[in-house]
């Protein structure tokens, strides 16, 4: 994320003070800067159709699945990943069109096929279960399907995102690919694509080239067992950002030109046509489009200096549960340098609160602002009221202009779908 | 969690075959049982209060704050051990009186010292910082208040749960005690008790001991130093129950003969009067007093053996953030023997979601439904909506009686707070 600061040494995003936006709103406050998310839906969405022009986008919804910044991306044009019933449901009610959304379940049961057969909605599966279960479920004559397959390739920025690989529970095994096709079409079912996913936050073109390379081999060794046109190969998400400063971001040109280099070469090679290249990126498009802002209650000098602040990992549970690193900038003193090192603490009730142990900060003073940036992915979508905090609200920035999209809880949300036994009532 | 069995190998909650209650209500689903509850407070209670009379029992209820929990735990005699303002909201609306909840915030900010003093519920603070905004926000002549220290005394189940020691956030250093006091006193302030908390999930009495004396230790510095009479000592948390088969119960006898003897020997030899003992028990009230019930979907032969169920770690955080074990019954093959090892996966789309690795469990097959046990604690109260997925219900089980003490959310309970802008509606 780009910090920009103005003349007063505030941070700025859209061209608003955060200052003045966490003044109005309070504190702690996503904020979320729209323009950021068209350009990073634009940039690679340009970038691959320079050299494929069969090429759509599958944002990765579980990364934020905030109505306001689907309906961004719908109108970009982009198209869905959607991993449970509840975000095929959030992505029509952003105004998807069924045919650019692709459910990619995993341990999916009955019910959740029926109802995302009822909407409508392509079924990428994700077992042999799954397969003889919805064959049950619908007609399967010329029913389109498509499978995730698991490649042996694996990479990720924390082990509980590696997601390929022997540990993985996602997918089917390559080597069982080309049977469980043909049990598809022996059921009668139209499989129309492959799709496979190797991990997430990956900054190096090199393990998505191994697994282009791995999803086309397994695509042409299918290919050459069963009847089958391919409309769609899918290489799934995992695009990161980077998180720390010394981070270099993904070269997406350079990305692009290989991937879709791998794919032409590829499938011409082994003869599969031309099928449509889609890949789901969650983090990269929406990952460092907003801050969560903070203020700091309490500077605390005991066996370490903390730094106290009013969110916690109910608000963002990345560092606490991946121990990600996120850059912490202070906003209301942008050009300050750093001085010394803190530990900067959540008020949730647990000592592995913490959003940072260590960290090079400017001199911290009650009532200041701190801006923890990269936080428009995993960050809302995995909030919850743990401690029996309310979750915050969220704010849209743009060319000057604030929106509130999602109001803050209050104490009574917590009680919300709660039924008191008349026996236990005070 | 002793596990009970019917003639059909059906396991039973409060004499209810939870295969009942799961085929009403669906999975995923927490069920509750209310009698366990109140044994484990009436145990804690009776045992304490047998060698020491002066004794209260301060619920943690981080740990679940559901409502009918709460009340069952008020109707028993218990107060209330609160860490944040919702959670004083939800104890006075549990019917708690304000008397018996003592606030213990860390990194609290003004606004929310506010809402504490006009509930008229006492503050335990934990920083200096605290201290000195709470004197411009109250009248301090004769306010009562206490305060946490953090003595040099660490444990816990997981090292984000070490609450004592060099490395914690949380309370004064137990060095600076006495001239904390002294500040309170010049300020005005009335302190009337002294707090603090090691760790959680502890089974073992020695560390209690020792934080025991720790406690009692810079009591008796503080009160050799300042003019002081302490109405209550607080021990703090981190009672521990065994979540796997080979762990023991905590001797609570022994813990409760051990603790107070020390208790009750240092006041003496320190000259501190006979204030009450408070502990702040959570998991080990509620803990070992629900299970998660969770229904196989997915039998799935990959490079392992994955059992796939309908819950995930939106639903159950404990096992993917903290590596935490919680045992498996398969509810409705009670007596079948452990046959294979398998992996237990939820339907998150994260490699990490997993709820057992290499579980010895019986022959599993689609349709199953698993409880997992243990899950009254930290585990509803730390759910969230990633993936798009609603929370699930809660029922009370007791004597043959079932009542639903919390709906499943819905699809559309995903866009609550949430304002689409006019210029971006479809």
């Amino acid at each position: 994320m780009n910090l920009k600061i103005n003349e007063n040494g505030n941070m700025v995003i859209g061209n608003i003070d955060v200052n003045e936006i966490a003044e109005e709103y309070g504190t702690p406050l996503y904020v979320i800067d729209e323009e950021r998310i068209r350009d990073n839906y634009k940039r690679v969405f340009n970038t691959f159709t320079k050299h494929y022009n069969k090429f759509r986008i599958l944002y990765a919804c579980k990364a934020n699945t905030n109505l306001t910044v689907m309906r961004i991306l719908e109108e970009e044009g982009c198209s869905i990943d959607a991993v449970s019933p509840g975000e095929v449901y959030t992505s029509l009610k952003a105004g998807f069109a069924p045919k650019k959304i692709l459910f990619t379940g995993n341990n999916v049961k009955d019910e959740e096929l029926k109802f995302v057969d009822e909407q409508d909605v392509l079924i990428n599966l994700d077992s042999i279960s799954q397969l003889e279960r919805l064959a049950k479920i619908v007609n399967p004559e010329n029913y389109k399907i498509s499978f995730r397959v698991n490649p042996m390739v694996g990479a990720g920025h924390h082990e509980h995102c590696i997601t390929g690989g022997v540990m993985s529970k996602f997918g089917i095994k390559e080597e069982e690919a080309p049977e469980v096709y043909k049990k598809a079409i022996d059921l009668g079912f139209k499989p129309v694509g492959m799709h496979s996913h190797i991990g997430s936050g990956i900054l190096d073109p090199k393990p998505f080239k191994l697994a282009t390379n791995a999803l086309l081999d397994i695509a042409a060794n299918v290919a050459s067992e069963v009847d089958i046109n391919f409309e769609f190969l899918d290489l799934g998400g995992g695009l990161g950002i980077p998180y720390t400063p010394e981070e270099k971001p993904l070269d997406i040109d350079k990305f692009a030109e290989e991937i879709t280099g791998i794919f032409k070469s590829k499938t011409k090679e082994y003869g599969l046509g031309t099928p449509y290249l889609y890949i789901e990126p969650g983090r990269y498009l929406v990952g460092d489009a907003a801050v969560l802002l903070t203020r700091v209650n309490t500077i605390k000098n005991s066996y370490r200096k903390f730094v106290g602040v009013d969110a916690g990992f109910n608000t963002l549970l990345r560092p606490a549960m991946y121990d990600s690193y996120h850059h912490i900038a202070v906003a209301n003193k942008g050009n300050n340098r750093e001085v010394e090192k803190v530990d900067v603490a959540g008020n949730v009730c647990e000592s592995g609160d913490l959003f940072a142990r260590d960290r090079p900060l400017p001199k911290i003073e009650e009532g200041d602002l701190l801006a923890i940036l990269n936080t428009g992915a995993y960050s809302f979508s995995m909030a919850s009221q743990y401690n029996s905090r309310p979750r915050p609200a969220e704010i849209l920035v743009k060319n000057n202009e604030v929106e509130i999209i999602r109001e803050k809880e209050t104490y009574d949300d917590l009680f919300n779908k709660q039924i008191l036994p008349k026996r236990l009532q005070n």
